[in-house]
């Protein structure tokens, strides 16, 4: 049960348990529906992957589901029917705000498109957008409460829990925000404050999917301490080597221009390495480079690829993204499941690592 | 402890509480204060009228807080102590949410202007009003979970239940965009689906502000049945006459310039009630003036108000209020709280009436 195929069919059948979860709740839905003006909840349908724009269509590519998933096989690996229950209606409710907050983002960032179909603010408008991400988020919320009535106590305290975590994954994209808006010699700008920001806005919720699952199955505070651990390790490693593949990634493997992320001025780990690593006349000509308003030109391009190759810049990354996998296999290796659930977990792990943005 | 002046302090007290209950709990939040970069809490708490746009200054204006007043004179009414902890939380949860949902629209209808000071998004931008305002939603639902501590029942009862209502304000967001990007001989603009609109946006809040303190005090279906009738009945009144007062209030009371809503060609009901009143001929030419681009000049402006005139809007908008007005009435004698209390609740509702948009 942990060759590759296997993890890819595990990884099937949790997103149709979830997606299943959602799409009946969204469906429930009738904002407005007189004569098919607009549709509030066809908008979240299509976003999902359960619908296209004309909310006719059928399902598409939605996304890998990770965050449910992950929450689900842990919920599977601890057996009980309750906790599996329990652990439905938190995993559905991460789809959802992760969803939800794409589509805000997504409006910030002014991404046309997302999973290669046209965004909800590109499409209706930002208003829409604004409206219907809002929507979703409430819906997630509920689906959280919903788990009350498998179990009063559990159901609280997970939708309390998630509610902490959701609260600063939003922190997390207001501290990216602040942070983008300064300058590469601001001291502001450093390794600390870039952990914690990609902390708050990436791997925060991956640790919450992860916790979730234990809350859910009624667990210990130190089994739930290790599969925050885990999923909070496994999140930074997946942002950190995002960073990584977005500034070396080859195009048809990104989806995105070569050195995407250099281009648009990023201040990712890299980057913030090698500027610290120079000297402060080199220093100098990167912050001309970096902090100017238009984007890079090739010139540019070459100069800081050069400095990023001389101060080691890659290979600290690579370092730093090994280092949080290492954490994350300790973890695994602690919590109270079987030998082969250990094995199916690290492998359903994998699956986030290879994912790139599209 | 039924005049005017007695009813204004009456108020004030409740605004304290509530106020001490949110003000203390964004404090609580740190997203970023890191050199002072930007402070998300801040810019609730600015927006809440808790401080200036320097987060350094003192109290201002932030409006009636009319919705956790209504809460909590009822919780007061039914008297247990209990009732009135519980209550405390979800009045403070239904201000968080009625000024996220504020913040978000502004961003819509470009607001720059909200109690006589400018916007968030006016001063700090769109990317963080879109991500303030998220935050502020879940602070609201875990300002009413908090409820939880007091008494897990009830807690999660109305939890629940102010989701459910929250959700349907948003719905109505979505209606009202919907609506307006019709033009006015669109079959789908009617007297129905308009009151379906103000009903979700404006009415189920204050409706759901009363059955809230119901829920808090334990009381039974039929009583929660009559809170919200109250309620939601004194919210229709209030949006009608606000439409009202926006077409034929004096701009020295409005705050807008006169006429404000016929330039702006809103259709409220006075539009909606004089254009099915009018002959095929003079529906023509009130649609050429109401359905184009450009906004409407004084010559417009005279045809319109003379159809208005000649199909009796005024007088029959305002019977609406009445009728609604009524059903508040009756409602507030079913209750079961004193004579005395009946007076107060009546008393506070008449505030809500004499407001006008600012």
């Amino acid at each position: 049960m942990n060759t590759p195929d296997e993890i890819l069919q595990l990884l099937k059948k949790y997103n149709k348990a979830v997606e299943g979860e959602i799409d009946v709740f969204l469906k429930k839905g009738k904002a407005q529906k007189k004569g098919g003006a607009s549709d509030m909840y066809g908008m979240m349908r299509y976003f999902m992957g359960f619908t296209d724009e004309t909310f006719t269509g059928p399902k598409v590519y939605g996304g890998k589901r990770f965050r449910s998933a992950l929450c689900l096989l842990i919920a599977d690996l601890y057996g009980a029917e309750k906790g599996k229950k329990v652990a439905l209606k938190g995993a559905a409710s991460l789809e959802l705000f992760h969803n939800f907050s794409l589509i805000h983002d997504d409006i910030v960032d002014k991404d046309p498109l997302r999973r290669g179909r046209p965004t909800v603010w590109k499409l209706w408008g930002a208003d829409y957008a604004i409206n219907t991400g809002d929507a979703q988020l409430i819906l997630s919320q509920q689906k959280a409460l919903e788990a009350c009535e498998v179990d009063a106590k559990r159901g609280v305290e997970m939708s309390r829990f998630l509610l902490e975590k959701y609260l600063e994954v939003i922190e997390g994209q207001h501290l990216d925000f602040s942070l983008t808006a300064l300058k590469i010699e601001d001291p502001r700008v450093n390794e600390k404050s870039h952990y914690e920001m990609i902390g708050k806005k990436t791997a925060v919720l991956i640790g919450a999917a992860a916790v979730t699952a234990g809350i859910a199955a009624g667990k210990s505070r130190e089994e739930r301490d290790m599969l925050w651990k885990f999923g909070y390790s496994l999140g930074m490693a997946y942002q950190l080597n995002d960073d990584i593949v977005s500034i070396w990634g080859a195009p048809e493997m990104t989806g995105k221009i070569s050195f995407n992320d250099l281009r648009e001025k990023k201040k990712t780990l890299p980057i913030i390495h090698a500027f610290v690593k120079l000297s402060e006349k080199e220093k100098k000509e990167f912050g001309d480079i970096y902090d100017k308003e238009a984007s890079l030109d090739e010139e540019d391009l070459k100069k800081i690829l050069a400095y990023l190759e001389s101060t080691g810049a890659h290979n600290y990354a690579r370092k730093q993204v090994l280092a949080y996998l290492k954490r994350a296999e300790t973890a695994i290796s602690n919590l109270s499941v079987s030998k082969e659930g250990k094995e199916r977990l690290s492998n359903l792990s994998k699956l986030l690592l290879v994912e790139v943005k599209k």
